[in-house]
């Protein structure tokens, strides 16, 4: 079957391509909030009519949560399981955002088109890219070049709470595949493709501390009643040592140094720290002392604040003492750091440090270990070849930052290895205002998975 | 002139006065938030038309803010000035009233009924008092007890920026008085009214830490990127040490050490720590490790942080590694601490503590010293023993934990000392949810007036 038509399909249809993803961004699917559980069905049900537009069987399937779907498409062939997500992340701060984050539109911008938008990087117009991969070879040929099973979640931004039960409930069915795809990941650069093969696992606490039990005038109370975001600013300050390490007992356990054969191999790539933090305004990389920036970002574990509140946060002035203080932290993990020990040494840790008459509560969310790919498998290799025909550069083996839980769930609930191919810059402001996927992505992103589909279909 | 006819006559009057204070309430002026203007400028109004109902005559003062209520009083004797203020806190959070804050009742409790409501207390019920004893005084005799000029505020709970120029402007007209009356503080406890003598002064600041210039992804940018929270978490921590101090630097200039003869009456009001912080949920003092509890909370200076906030802090969890962080800090000043000079002492900490790359902004609110009255005018001892006529235990003089900024600024502006006399009780909720008046308090706080005034007019 020739590539060369499907790539030109690719190319032709790029236009109503875009009218496609447009469609798809402007449903506001934001799974973490339960204000936005309809849009995340419609986005669902969006998604199943793409698929049935390719011929493929799909349906919705309900879970406690957000719906997943699932979808056969192909006749013959090696058996690929394809994986996206359809939720988005939350918007706020809104007023940062330069557009309607769920109006989409194709952007001019010294770096050449962009598709501006909440979701349209992260994960939407990935997804799609694999989607319209998959219409053009439907279009030349009339068949996909190898059997799909398609799987997309719409919860994965917010912890994927329905995840490991559907797997479990569904595992023979969903292990019949050889091997799973994932579109979630970045390029290595604009110029260079990748494939991830060391992934960050994730570990989400909420912790709450409460002192007195209502908010208080701290002319009245001020130095005799304890303040609990005093008690919650102790606890965030020791979390890291001066070195930059991270102080819970027994973090570092199962932290792996870099096997030399990555070490040398990310050294050839380049990565420049003071370019990649310039991009958002710092030069100076703030991790642990003795570390690379690779390093910091791809295969050493990471404690952050995502969010801190308490008292009185309007515009103007309060002089409260407040009951409450809280705090969402997150730690990455990499090598085989086992998050259930963390969280309890974690909650040990801060128990510990809990002056009298204050109390905690902690809230999980979420608790997922590193991956790191075993790249034997032939396929590895077929993609990376795939992937470098498409680009400047050849593509890279390279770690990933971000947490991708879904891979781990892969391999330890249907036995299947992923291989990690994704078309993000790192400009794409996920998770951030003014989220962007770049044209140029979303077009080679989408040729890149009609030539990574031809070599894994060729036995 | 009878004193009995006028405590008879406020007895009497009781279900009106509570009226009149109920309408007042009914208007939400919070000064603190512009939203609320039009609010503020209608309690002024009601508060011109009150005096007016007194045969006072009065008017409403433009300043850049809210207004200030300036009326005029009595045909002969001693000239008082009465300072009150209009203006009330904000109301979050709002889901923890048991009623709509701003639609005030009576309710019965176990203690005996209340007033319940935003600024029930906190000024509005307290100036109400001194209002009501002189529509009594006025009622009985035609005339009341003395000359006073009526000078009420509208920007007290945020911070008064437009007091001191005011004050400077109207320094002619408004020193014309012997000696000022304030009703803004509280009884010892529910059976002795006090004098506060001691009142510590107030330093606002807000800090906000930014690192990156974008809210970033924590798998992305987490481990090289500094995090504001924990910036912010570390100066937080730093600003007491181990044993309760304060460690900005020279914080403790002008602290004096108790003189011997307040501590041995303080001693014999025999304050319970432990009580007092029962009603509130806690049960161990949290201030300086050799401090009395009363010292904590009336004579020696503090650091609260009011609130705090940054990243992500809706439903859920988000894995946002955030640009900003922002905290309210306040100080508490006693003695002759100059709130200027901390205030720049403070931001040199705190410049000091940046890691590269993080850059801070700070936001003034408020700067005023402590005062202390001298009690040789004869007029403290006059209304002690008034207001010890009125109650079960004789009138104790008392230090104040919460900041007063116009007692200092009417002896260093207009030459005058101030008799700051109040009605309220610890668990009145003042700055919090559900905020009350004990139905005696404003009954006996308008009796007391009376007697006061009585007193104070016979030269």
């Amino acid at each position: 079957m020739s590539l060369d038509a499907v790539l030109a399909r690719i190319d032709d249809d790029l236009p109503a391509a875009l009218d496609r993803l447009k469609a798809l961004l402007r449903i506001p699917s934001i799974s973490t909030d339960p204000a936005y559980s309809a849009e995340c069905d419609a986005a669902a049900d969006r998604l199943v009519a793409e698929l049935e537009s390719l011929g493929a069987k799909a349906e919705k399937r309900p879970t406690d949560g957000h719906p997943m779907v699932v979808g056969y498409g192909g006749s013959g062939g090696p058996h690929l399981l394809f994986y996206g997500h359809y939720d988005v992340q939350p918007v706020d701060p809104l007023a940062l955002w330069n557009r309607d984050p769920f109006d989409p539109q194709v952007e001019d911008t010294p770096n050449g088109k962009v598709i501006r938008g909440r979701g349209a990087c992260d994960d939407k117009g990935q997804l799609m890219t694999f989607i319209e991969a998959c219409r053009a070879w439907v279009a030349v040929h009339g068949d996909l070049p190898c059997r799909i099973t398609f799987f997309l979640e719409g919860e994965e931004e917010s912890g994927s709470p329905s995840l490991v039960p559907f797997l479990r409930a569904n595992r023979e069915e969903l292990s019949r595949p050889d091997i799973a795809l994932i579109c979630d990941t970045g390029m290595f650069d604009e110029q260079t493709p990748a494939i991830a093969t060391m992934l960050r696992g994730l570990l989400g606490e909420e912790v709450t501390i409460t002192g007195p039990d209502k908010d208080l005038h701290s002319g009245m109370y001020g130095g005799i009643a304890m303040n609990p975001v005093r008690v919650l600013a102790k606890i965030i300050a020791a979390l890291h040592d001066d070195d930059g390490r991270i102080t819970v007992p027994g973090f570092y356990d199962g932290v792996p140094e870099l096997p030399d054969a990555i070490r040398a191999q990310w050294e050839g790539l380049g990565f420049d720290a003071e370019r990649f933090l310039g991009g958002v305004g710092l030069s100076q990389p703030a991790g642990e002392r003795d570390r690379t920036g690779l390093e910091m970002i791809w295969s050493r574990p990471t404690c952050e604040v995502n969010g801190i509140s308490g008292g009185y946060e309007g515009d103007g002035f309060k002089t409260v003492l407040p009951s409450k203080a809280s705090a969402k932290i997150s730690f990455r993990l990499v090598g085989t750091q086992d998050p259930f020990v963390i969280r309890e040494n974690f909650r040990e840790m801060v128990r510990a440090m809990l002056p009298p008459d204050c109390s905690v509560d902690f809230t999980p969310h979420g608790a997922s270990p590193a991956s790191v790919m075993l790249t034997d498998d032939p396929a590895f290799e077929k993609a990376r070849a795939a992937l470098s025909e498409e680009w400047p550069n050849p593509a890279a083996f390279i770690g990933c930052g971000g947490s991708i839980p879904i891979a781990g769930y892969f391999k330890t609930i249907l036995g299947l290895d992923s291989l990690l191919i994704g078309f993000s810059r790192d400009d794409d402001q996920i998770h951030s205002p003014n989220e962007k996927y770049d044209l140029e992505s979303f077009h080679l992103g989408a040729r890149s998975w009609a030539r990574v589909l031809d070599a894994l279909a060729k036995e």
